[in-house]
């Protein structure tokens, strides 16, 4: 069988990378630091301690270019990695595109996404370190998940505060998490001083990731045995997705192939990081290929927020960030691709979009389904609403090389399945799914509140 | 890296089988011929032509022993083919067990189980004789899904008739059909005649699969552009399972290991008859591998029923089948599995068992989700409740080996995840969850119908 008829590009099991590539080690400009919430000075390791175990805040502040992958991680990624990448003939065809269309499968996880490739090696490094219990939080629940998970393998606690508008759209997730052990409430709940005060002026509200973040960084702080842990923005977390693009480039070598462009859906930045991040050598040193980011239009953090130091989180519990932002208190509305619903992005992701490294584009929540049913109609895999936005993107590029009358290669993330986000498909289906888009004034209204730094 | 360490047997796209093994032609007893449901004749050709295309009716009656797998099935498998064979290390530490646990995982396919081995091909041989429309009748849903997908790939209409206990537990099955185009109502539904008479007798009825079976095959007879599909149960249906235990033979020829056991749960008997049939000429051929069937204590039709000639469905429209049955009007109780809820059993498993070459066994409904949780906590997966009946059976034989200090090899069949199936793990989390056992009187009260031939 030649090349050209391979449906799946897929790695033997000693391919997993043994390393995380650390793209600190060749920014153009280096990032700025967290600043302390109270002080705004920049912070120690000290600072970050009491939420973090130490190996994960080594890896937040490294500038070495590669960061060995510790073999029990390594042993556990086995259960999936390397994931699948695949050539999207059915798509193609759909599209009667000249363009070569791939995705990196990320749902073949057990837990459905890429989620999993910075759970267990958080777990991990807090179990060597003595810790019991983790808390997170989780927006439209894929983290909550692979954290559970990754605490399951490792025997520790979990605690997981999901933003209440997912916990009600998507039921089974909840029990996802606790079919793995772990504890999930919905946020804000009433079991935080955080959570009480937002549910005392607002009863109704959807919540947030920052808020929810608030929640799960109190609950830490407040118990010895306790550390926080996040499921993408900082540094660590972007270092542990390289294994997705790691893998991609091994395997585009396989197809005989080589990107033009490279797409992953931006919430907090760490799917589309770990799918981008390992391109970045190869465009410094001059290959011309596009890294795309693709954001909700109800949440367009690259492409209309500020570079500018903010809280993470809503209670200004976080270390201040130089990142994208629409304001910490921004509360966008309650779209199905709950992972994307973040006022922020990693620090990360922004320091090399604010350089030109990167591109970002906002897509309408209607018009991802759309590209959503097609995939499904055409490959078979249901995608989840967020990873649907970079299947939006890679259909416009099909679409605009079909215009063009140029055959380009296309590769995108498919960071996870939609197998619990079957609801959203049933109000799409029904015509119950909204397009919103932020006016340049509510923009504004939402960032006047960024700290003074 | 060698064998030992390997978590994940995976085979090149090449090796996915270029034929399906008929174990037609290696039976020691030849399979007792279907029957006219009105003359109690045999079975021709003729008779089967207004449900089903003639390639299938073909396959039906060969004894060819290995049949060529049409090349555009075999470039539609390779979305998913050859799926992995994994070794269950987290399972074997967590039992503690000498053994060696193995399970074929059909669950990567696109819809989520073994179904579409054989969607893919019914949908094919359909639309080559100018069918436009398939019917089917679906339990757990997994069928109905694999059969609107592949219908949505060869571009025919797909119209499923749901068990409604199904159909109410599992919501998010009705939409995945929907996604991919499929038409899913409730059965007993009122758009066949037979179904209103099932409703105006039985109006809370949670319906059977024999009752949606009647109403799939009424609808396929009074149109001239549609056919029948059945997802499990007739021989081209195991036929087309049979890619799934090949590849076995080869995982474990990589794993550098041979299987004591094989193991499968067992409904209509498909996916069971997949990994297991192309073990049978090994055994014939005097090799000692055990080939084990696992159904419900609920509806234990080749523990507890008798092996006779018996209609398919509920209403008498199919051919008598000479099969392990519980009688064609039993209704199981409503259990998670409900893809197992059947009441007969594939004439060839039947036949198989008849003649000592398969074994079977019953187990509780608990039993079999405390087993699917030890399974989710430590390989990972969520498996279906339907598949948990395999890992119940794997776990009880690696136990045994513990406790005889025999070191085994165990093989089963993951066949499904249980993505769609978290209301059930809910019910079991929550005590819900109740076990089932028929007494003798009850079995043979339901046994009184069985027709006389």
């Amino acid at each position: 069988m030649s090349r050209e008829d391979l449906t799946k590009f897929i790695l033997p099991e000693e391919k997993i990378p043994k390393f995380w590539y650390n793209v600190q080690a060749d920014m153009p400009t280096p990032l700025a630091p967290g600043l302390h919430p109270g002080t705004k000075q920049p912070l120690g390791p000290a600072d970050l301690a009491p939420l973090f175990a130490m190996g994960l805040i080594e890896q937040e502040v490294s500038t070495e270019r590669y960061i060995e992958i510790p073999k029990e991680v390594r042993e556990l990624y086995k259960k999936w990695r390397p994931s699948p990448l695949f050539r999207a003939r059915g798509l193609e065809k759909a599209l009667d595109t000249p363009c070569r269309i791939y995705y990196k499968y990320e749902g073949v996880s057990p837990v459905g996404s890429h989620k999993l490739n910075s759970a267990l090696p958080q777990a991990f490094y807090n179990k060597i370190e003595g810790i019991k219990r983790l808390t997170t939080e989780t927006g439209a629940g894929q983290w909550g998940t692979a954290l559970s998970l990754a605490c399951k393998l490792f025997d520790l606690e979990c605690m997981i505060y999901m933003v209440r508008v997912s916990y009600n759209q998507k039921p089974y997730r909840r029990v996802a998490m606790e079919v793995y052990g772990g504890k999930c409430v919905p946020s804000p709940s009433n079991l935080t001083e955080c959570g009480r005060a937002e549910l005392a002026k607002n009863p109704d509200t959807p919540g947030t990731l920052a808020m929810a973040i608030s929640e799960a960084v109190e609950d830490a702080v407040k118990r010895e045995d306790t550390h926080y842990s996040l499921g993408s923005v900082l540094n660590h977390v972007c270092l542990h997705q390289t294994v997705i693009g790691q893998e991609v480039k091994l395997q585009m070598e396989m197809a005989n192939d080589y990107p033009d462009v490279v797409i992953g859906c931006c919430g907090g930045g760490s799917n589309f990081a770990g799918i981008a991040l390992p391109f970045i050598p190869d465009k410094m040193a001059g290959k011309k290929v596009r890294l795309l980011a693709v954001e909700p239009a109800a949440c367009p953090t690259l492409t209309k927020g500020v570079f500018a130091y903010d809280f993470g989180d809503v209670a200004g519990f976080t270390p201040l960030l130089k990142m994208y932002t629409l304001g910490h208190d921004f509360t966008p509305a309650g779209i199905h691709a709950g992972g994307l619903r973040y006022h922020g992005d990693s620090p990360l992701v922004s320091q090399l979009y604010h350089d030109g490294l990167f591109e970002a584009t906002a897509v309408m929540q209607n018009g991802v389904f759309e590209a959503a049913m097609l995939f499904a109609q055409s490959e078979g895999i249901v995608p989840a609403p967020e990873s649907s936005h970079a299947i939006r993107a890679a259909i416009d590029e099909a679409l605009k090389g079909k215009e063009e009358g140029v055959s380009r290669a296309i590769v995108f993330n498919l960071s996870g399945h939609g197998h619990l986000d079957l609801n959203a498909y049933d109000n799409y289906l029904t015509g119950h799914t909204e397009d919103v888009e932020l006016s340049d004034a509510q923009i504004k209204a939402s960032l006047k509140n960024l700290p003074i730094v």
